[in-house]
């Protein structure tokens, strides 16, 4: 049995669930400071979202000789915030749970990109201006036009399973996905895909291959008219990280009429703040909610107090990133 | 070959179309006055849209002896603004075209709940006033719960298909529904779908049975819990017609916490002006853009124009309403 550092929160059945199994558990966040200090490595394991860094150094203080952290839980999907070759090099096993948010995800995605193509932030926002703006709202479908995804992991699936029962066609780019997948075209390049897809959804990591993948260049590409013949112009839409759609190139494409509408759940800079992207009409934001619902937390919970039940019980969980 | 009034627009695809088929069209905005006057009996058909009104002096002033309209078309579903009796009494033949908006609708509507349920325009309008709300704005899925849906016709059915498509369990209420249908719950009084279901769309017409069918007594019976456990709230969204939904006793629903998501593209009175609604950060609302796509535009005309072309072809064109 451990004592259990849970340092961003927890859903309480997942904490019920560890104090069942035996284990002590402590929520209570601990500020950089207080790690460097030393403040884990009166722990066994450690379940973090993504508030608290474990770089280098964090780490280091984590661990003491025949003691300190041997489980570092990253309660979602992104490690960007564990430097995972130091803890590998002190045996801790790392965990997280990529699967747990996908259904949230695939979701909003869909959710966006109607959103884009029938204005219904801009709707709103001008109901409360008092607009009645029936004329200038005339939207287009999604059904009978090209979905591009960039990305073809489990959330894009997710999203290209939808949008097939919504009559989209599937479009898709990976270069780590090389087997045939019935009912998708998969493009050997980003700029084929872009060549050919009204309406393009992110669904890939941020990487140094994919900074900045989404530019001018990228959007001008985008033909503007749909598989079935209407005008009815191009539509980005990322859930994904920012950082992969230049912000400001996107912003540009809105303001020539290059880009119809633009939906982005995820910014260069979070929180937003100030950015020239308000400023247009055609384009509406989240704030980063992509596995934000109840449910995404509750399985995100479960499965991290799974995973660590199981590293005290066999010595290692059924799923580890190291 | 006839003399036709467009009156409230068409599309070009269809203009052209009656063209071609040797008719001469004349697009133009009759108002109330001119029609009383008698300016539609110069023309052997008219094709409307919601603006022009046919009540019953209307039509007989635009009947002559051996002359005047012989054919009313309605671009698009609602026949509110036309007198059928009066229209069938002078064998006048009245055709709208009620499937060509169906994909658009379903699309609006799968938007709508979406938007709903992951505070799209909320998150939107928080982003704009500088606000990064990813705390308050926690959401919930639509997989794994309960869609009511009040009428089970074409636009129905096809919501029907794409909740399927994301998880959710389907249940309807439509008293003209007999038949079993495949993966569909019927219930056989609206009360009874209330009781069931954490998310309600509204699909049938406004008529005296459906007048304030959504009053605080029926929402009040909604769960708030999800099928799959997730307090999830209740939400109730509307692309249907006006006045089905009692907008007083929805906004103190959402007041009080009883409903916690309100989504409307129709309104007891359009446009919508100032309404209480608009003060409710839970509500989001459109205006009135189910059918306004280009699409089921550009499909309406086609339709509309096909129908006219038999009439005048055939004596009979192969679908009318009387």
């Amino acid at each position: 049995m451990g004592r259990v550092a849970v340092t961003d929160g927890m859903s309480p059945d997942a904490i019920s669930m560890l104090e069942k199994a035996g284990h002590e558990v402590i929520v209570e966040h601990h500020d950089n400071d207080r790690i460097l200090e030393g403040s884990l490595s009166k722990f066994d394991a450690v379940i973090i979202r993504s508030a608290t860094k474990l770089h280098k150094n964090q780490i280091k203080s984590s661990v003491v000789e025949n003691g300190g952290i041997k489980f570092i839980g990253r309660a979602g999907v992104g490690i960007d915030n564990i430097d995972l070759d130091t803890a590998t090099k002190h045996g801790i096993v790392v965990c997280n749970t990529p699967g747990a948010s996908t259904k949230s995800v695939v979701e909003l995605t869909i959710g966006h990109l109607i959103a884009s193509t029938r204005h219904i932030a801009t709707g709103d926002r001008k109901l409360r201006k008092g607009e009645w703006a029936k004329k200038e709202l005339r939207g287009s479908e999604i059904g009978g036009k090209r979905l591009g995804l960039i990305g073809f992991g489990r959330i894009s699936r997710g999203v290209a399973k939808i949008a097939s029962a919504f009559g989209m066609e599937i479009h898709a780019f990976d270069p780590y996905v090389n087997e045939d997948i019935e009912g998708v075209t998969l493009h050997k390049t980003a700029e084929e895909l872009f060549a050919n897809c009204t309406h393009i959804s992110i669904h890939c990591n941020l990487t140094e291959e994919t900074r900045n993948l989404v530019n001018s260049d990228m959007i001008s590409l985008m033909p503007g008219i749909g598989l079935d013949g209407t005008k009815c112009g191009n539509h980005i839409v990322s859930c994904a990280r920012g950082g992969i759609i230049d912000e400001k190139a996107a912003c540009e494409a809105l303001e020539s009429g290059m880009l119809s509408s633009l939906a982005l759940d995820v910014f260069d800079i979070e929180p937003l703040g100030d950015s020239p992207l308000l400023e247009q009409e055609n384009f509406h934001g989240s704030p980063h909610i992509a596995a934000s619902t109840h449910e995404a937390q509750d399985r995100i919970g479960i499965e991290m107090a799974s995973l660590l039940i199981e590293f005290f019980q066999f010595g290692k969980p059924s799923y580890s990133i190291n």
